[in-house]
């Protein structure tokens, strides 16, 4: 029932607040053999951290990941992973301010009428520096995944009302969407984008956007075909993540005004004899379960709440007030979303994965002869 | 691990398919105390049923539920609520057309992958006769939030290029939306989207569409602020309906080109001294947790995948064929999937009700009047 | 959080009541490819019976299951497996002696307590008759484990003081423990036993006992080291059985009064350089994880409570009455035990299984010849 | 899937292994308002605690709890509740000796053979070091539950064939029991058994025990009626503990020699017009439901097995050879297990306190006028 922990297989559980001690999360399910240390997860936590680039907040953390337990001789031991963050930047700030004062767009009233109280030094438990645990769960996901062929990557394709032309995914490289600090692998859209995260900034306002992310080398089979299909666990993996307003895969929005003629993905053999669609209207899912092709989804995010203007509001017992956030935020959250996104599709693949290991009763044991015919 | 459940602490497990013996749902955790009888299913089970209009698939069936076990003497009675349904419209068909061809859009390619072979009559465990238990379960959920005060609508937003016109959705009711074949309540858009769908009919082609979901009446504090946030759950519960490529709420996919001076609800007090929102871009969630106002969702759904006119696709040993669907098939699916995402909506908003009943220790318990002294 | 459901990975989800319509079980994560049908299960079932011999309850059900899904061709599909039995010989009897007084020994008073009411005729959800969905998908889960080369069974090893010598657990057959109505396999025992029991029916009164089980076959390594240990997984599934009151492994509560010079079972290599234990005081469990030898435990089952005498209890309201059951009850009710006591091992059994599929990496996919490499 | 967290609205989750750097918990859906410091942890850590007299092992660990996240400004504050523990005395030891040999008694050979190989310094996953995660989450429960008056207790009572006479558990103080190393509150059977320990000490042995627990002021209704009956989870809950062979409750294996006529417990009308039972056969539990009387239950403890004596067994290419543990290690495990079992009786019942709080459609609402004669 409690809420703090995300996968069937693979799951992670995590604790923490933006302003406490740290962060831990407890990664349990990983199977034996897998060599990982500390700087396994470094990259992925540099790529979400603050301060990297001048878009996005100056929060000085070192995000430091410390390999608490299940890890022996270099490689998991089959036993929980458990990795802690410490806090290091708490500044001793005057919270005064916002400690009864409820911030618009942020969970500071819905927390209060849940809990009684919350935690009011930053976002508590609502704030997205808890996804540093997702990240770091993340980067094991996937090294897990490229034993299997699975390489998954996002990229940030809108901001405002600047997009990114269509790329050509298969071809895309990490590198290409880390030679800017927007993370658009397209040069000239990176520009544009840049300047416009900076206009907005200087007039002391935000702006969302829209990500995408695919995983390729994904074989057919993975995902149920009724509630945990491959699409909703994917859905619920990235509207968890805070900020998150909508989510498409395939078409997506696009099949609203699609006839089925032009929508339906024709099926033909490949080269390589494996059967495949002529086009990916699909986005890598059909009934739920992967089909084999590129799996391809979308993530809109909001606009940072926090804004360094007055906002109308009211405080605890009801009165109106105005509040200004004075702190460190992104004007615009979308580039270090990135590994955000990719760590939660990462740990949705991960789980079907070893969700899929007993489908067949012929992956399981050897069949009788006789059985043969039925079970091929 | 296995993926035929949905829900925490109001609990659905289905199991049947679309050409076999018939249905069963079996409901776990539904207190005990509720008025329920076949009555209470039946209204929500004939929205969704085919053969309802001329719009929709007229595949003959009953859909009579029949409650198993889960009520005595009128009431539940808190032990597991099981609902049988009967296939009766089984036609003695020749399926050797479909036995061996993947149909494009269908997910019987990816089925076949996961599982080795299929159920080929009609979709098997993909079709979407599955929702049919859904139905039952969340109408039984809808009855459980109408003594909370909460009251669950959906109705076609658009289809194609026909949009609705904005709603005032907290007047409007559930006979408005029943008034018409296509449920949007605008009596003039409904029209236009009648015949646009008769228009595609004859073309022998499919359509899609946006449904929109609402729920008023929900107080603060529902959802958890990490992984099971009520968009993240409710996310997953749309997603998980056949057909649907997409699911946004309050603003949605709109936050992409928005400023967060303008994304940003303000709170003030209202008349009656609660707390709310001067607009609702938030959709009613903030932080994964219900502010109070109306939950607002909308998924996308894709034009039907059986089309009456020759599609290319491939057989089991990767030939190339084609293949005719003949069988009777809705051309636009959104009339029916109204009632199917009223049910998730409804199953999502249970669960968190359940689940936020122990959020707080005062809710458990009188605490002493000076609670501190007692942490010895 | 409702507590209807059994097992992770192998889950089955149990409804109904003694008086009511049926029963429905639905077993989802069977993997696909098991040769099925309603045969497979009838053997344990007609075991379970009431009715058999002259020492169990002679209330006459049929107890035909009825395959409901998961089963196409003559094999599990991978979906989940519904089972449906109905209630035929619900008796229209006359209730009001039991209606508001609370039985001795059984759930009556629990019930109210917990729901404000209960289905008062028979034991409602409490009755023993639930055990009839978990013989099904028991014997499901047997026919799993048996294309591992896993064989279950159980006996009866005491009633009252009557003690079954020790038997050679390796070589004991299903016809040697059949071969008697008690189900205990040394004739001579049995004899004894049938005796006491048929006195104690006379005396209008009803007796304990003592049933062991043993799984031979199960290779090492499955159970969980810490909270799923495979003894704490036995535990609370014959704990769930109803008149369970003791649970043991291995030597059991032998331990209390052993030293740990003569508990502890030494290891060695066999002749099939595999390696074993000379003995096995730890019941082929070792850290909760399974050893190689057989598994064997035992549990305790109360006399039965329903009694033919007149027995001192009180009314809903408080005011003291007495009652005496008339209906029909074993007086002893180990030798119907016995297959409940096999299903519910092969259930944790056959989810262990499962769930040991993902422990190492290796056991995934190919790992490179020099993994360490890769850790990139 | 993963075996790493127990219970289900009160779930916990747990990290680390013996000679690692240290432990993690993480206590999920702990309600907001519990005051609570490490100081409330101090008092059962320190009973589980190694070192504390000359009875048990002298391995010198602070065990100093570090509450990492969910508690704010001295209280809980709904977010997950993480704690940290150092393992202090890591001596570097020469593990050579125990590398590649299989301890007799120990999970050395079964973590082998499920994880490919193991941290073999200590028991890494499957030291009872993991008790104390355990430990400090009992003690959060046990004070949640001190609110709603239950009150959990847990003595030896017997060692070998030293038996302590039977005592009146309603009046039985924590201090009567901490009087002695022992934790057997008869101060004559405690001498006794402090002498059977240390002769059996010197003979470079160990020995079993038996332990029990009871709950005082556990209202009626909490457990459920088919799998998760109470006394299952509880026996999971103790068999889930390293060492423990056998559970049993109320009468436990007495009910083998029982007739069901001295068995029943009567139900009779008590002063305060609350409904009990004459005698506690059952243990506190009907139909795996609180009846309100205490809930009683005992655990053997099988003898240490590590042992300051050779003994055979086979390395890990299975050769013979011999082990002498040179460790420090208990010669009994009795005294330290007591705290550990306490623990986890608290965390089922805590669990299925929440569990039970929408039982009742009346617990979650006012129901309107014309149902309250159907739902009183």
């Amino acid at each position: 029932m409690p809420g703090n922990s995300f996968g069937e297989c693979f799951r992670i559980t995590t604790a923490g607040v933006s302003h406490g001690r740290g962060y831990l999360v407890i990664i349990d399910g990983c199977p034996s053999g897998l060599p990982l240390s500390e700087e396994d997860l470094r990259p992925d936590l540099r790529r979400r951290r603050p301060g990297q680039s001048h878009l996005v907040t100056q929060r000085d953390e070192a995000d430091e990941p410390h390999i608490w337990s299940g890890v022996f001789e270099g490689k998991t031991d089959g036993t929980p992973i458990g990795i802690l963050f410490e806090n290091e930047d708490q500044r001793s700030k005057d919270y005064s301010d916002i400690k009864n004062k409820f911030r618009p767009g942020h969970a500071d009233f819905t927390l209060d009428a849940k809990f009684g109280f919350r935690d009011y030094r930053g976002g508590g438990r609502s704030s997205a520096r808890e996804t540093i645990c997702r990240v770091a769960a993340g980067a094991i996901a996937k090294k897990l995944l490229s034993y299997q062929g699975v390489r998954i990557l996002g990229y940030v394709k809108q901001i405002g009302t600047i997009i990114s032309p269509t790329l050509d995914l298969e071809r895309l490289t990490l590198d290409q969407i880390e030679a800017n600090p927007v993370r658009c692998p397209d040069p000239e859209t990176a520009i544009h984008m840049e300047n416009l995260i900076e206009s907005v900034r200087k007039n002391r306002d935000s702006i969302g956007g829209l990500a995408e992310f695919f995983a390729i080398g994904v074989p057919p089979g993975w995902g149920e075909p009724v509630f945990d299909k491959l699409k909703a666990d994917l859905g619920k993996a990235f509207l968890s993540l805070p900020a998150v307003t909508a989510f498409e895969y395939g078409k997506g929005l696009g099949v609203v005004t699609a006839r089925g003629s032009e929508n339906n993905d024709l099926f033909y053999q490949k080269i390589d004899k494996k059967i495949g669609t002529t086009t990916n209207n699909h986005g890598g899912i059909l009934g739920g379960i992967s089909s084999g092709e590129p799996i391809i989804c979308r993530a809109a995010v909001k606009p940072t709440s926090s804004l360094p203007q007055a906002q109308q509001t009211v405080d605890q017992s009801g009165l109106e007030t105005e509040i200004i956030t004075k702190g460190r935020h992104d004007p615009c959250l979308l580039p270090r979303f990135i590994p955000m996104g990719e760590a939660m599709m990462a740990l949705v693949l991960v789980d079907h994965w070893l969700r899929s290991r007993s489908n067949r009763l012929n992956q399981l044991c050897e069949l009788p002869q006789d059985s043969f015919s039925l079970a091929k």
